[in-house]
């Protein structure tokens, strides 16, 4: 038991040099770490201890190993799956209102802020996304995955570094307990996505945050109607 | 390579059975897991990969090793360090602010449904924290974790099911990278910190809401002039 506690508060203790050695050398999502063999020479410690904390790195989402080509920086930049503890959370419909309470607080003010500051670059790449949306919907294919890009790119527009991470979080959440894709509620989001993106391209701040709020009215009446 | 990723995948595989087995079971935090030789049987794998599976919980905050009495399910619920990946943000100063823009958001509505919503136990409870972080500040001694403590209480006390988990995180976050010990902001703490908790004694919402944000504004003053 303490043997086994002993190793593991090691191989805890080098993950968090491994991720002192990627913010130092200034590694970025997709770049490769050093090798086994020079990470357990520049850290003083043994391969098996590198090889374990490199499990836990990926675990955590810093890390990504692909198959035979060795380890790199994760592109999900060390936002865990699950990482507010939902799965213990047992009423599931409960949950899924909350978090779209918690929707209806926050997504709003983003969408304001992101009509205030979203550049060119970023009103594009919204255009896109909304665009995508609108055709797998019209295709009747799953637009889940995309409509969080949509929400996120909202929330990277909005130029706050904290909510890109958020969003996603508090986006998919819904999306593990509730199915929503077989509700109709496809023109309404056809609708209130493109009123949300007018509003931020012409920088309208109130008329984004009133269709973001209007939006997220449709996604919670549907819930509570499940 | 493709072996250690096997294994890899073999370890998530089965940290993933032991999250399913410990809901199935009921587990609350603070029980007792069934020991190595329990879970290596019914989830039919050997020793070393639950070991594995258990560093893997360990790191998320699901599980925690007690030196001598075994493995335990975490009191924090799988709400993992750093959830949100800051630590690799570089700008500490604009995260610290954006955190407080995020905290401005959201705390204000939540002091606000915690007015509505908090039950008499939660208001003594309320009052015991609010008594006690200002008993520290007082003394000169750090009151932060007790002050986090107050807001993630309030955020209990709205009966959403996520805010206490987020609540931590973005409060919480902020201490890692500004010292705001050092401050004089004691006594607006003392001050609205009070307002805060008698509004929602007295289930006055709007109240609660203004308070918060004013509390708000001056951690966001204090962050500025640094």
């Amino acid at each position: 038991m303490s043997e086994a506690n002993n190793g593991h508060s090691k191989s805890i203790k080098v993950s968090d040099e491994i991720v002192k050695l990627i913010i130092d050398s200034d590694l970025k999502a997709g770049d490769k770490l050093p090798n086994e063999y020079e990470l357990a020479t520049r850290l003083d410690v043994g391969r098996s201890t590198i090889r374990e904390a490199i499990k836990i790195l990926t675990s955590r989402n810093i890390l990504e190993i692909r198959r035979g080509a060795g380890t790199f920086i994760s592109q999900r930049q060390g936002v865990v799956d699950d990482p507010l503890g939902f799965k213990f959370i047992k009423d599931k419909k409960k949950l899924a209102l909350d978090l779209v309470e918690v929707r209806m607080i926050v997504e709003p003010k983003i969408a304001l802020l992101a009509a205030q500051n979203a550049t060119k670059k970023d009103i594009l790449e919204l255009e896109t996304l909304c665009d995508e949306v609108e055709g797998l919907i019209n295709n009747n294919e799953n637009h889940l995955k995309k409509d969080i890009e949509f929400h996120t790119k909202i929330a990277s527009s909005s130029k706050n570094l904290v909510m890109p991470n958020l969003i996603p979080i508090i986006n998919s959440s819904i999306t593990l307990f509730i199915d929503i894709t077989n509700r109709t509620l496809k023109d309404e989001t056809i609708i209130t996505h493109r009123e949300v993106f007018e509003a931020i391209k012409l920088g309208k701040g109130q008329e984004a945050h009133d269709a973001m709020f209007m939006h997220l009215m449709y996604n919670k009446r549907n819930i509570s109607n499940q």
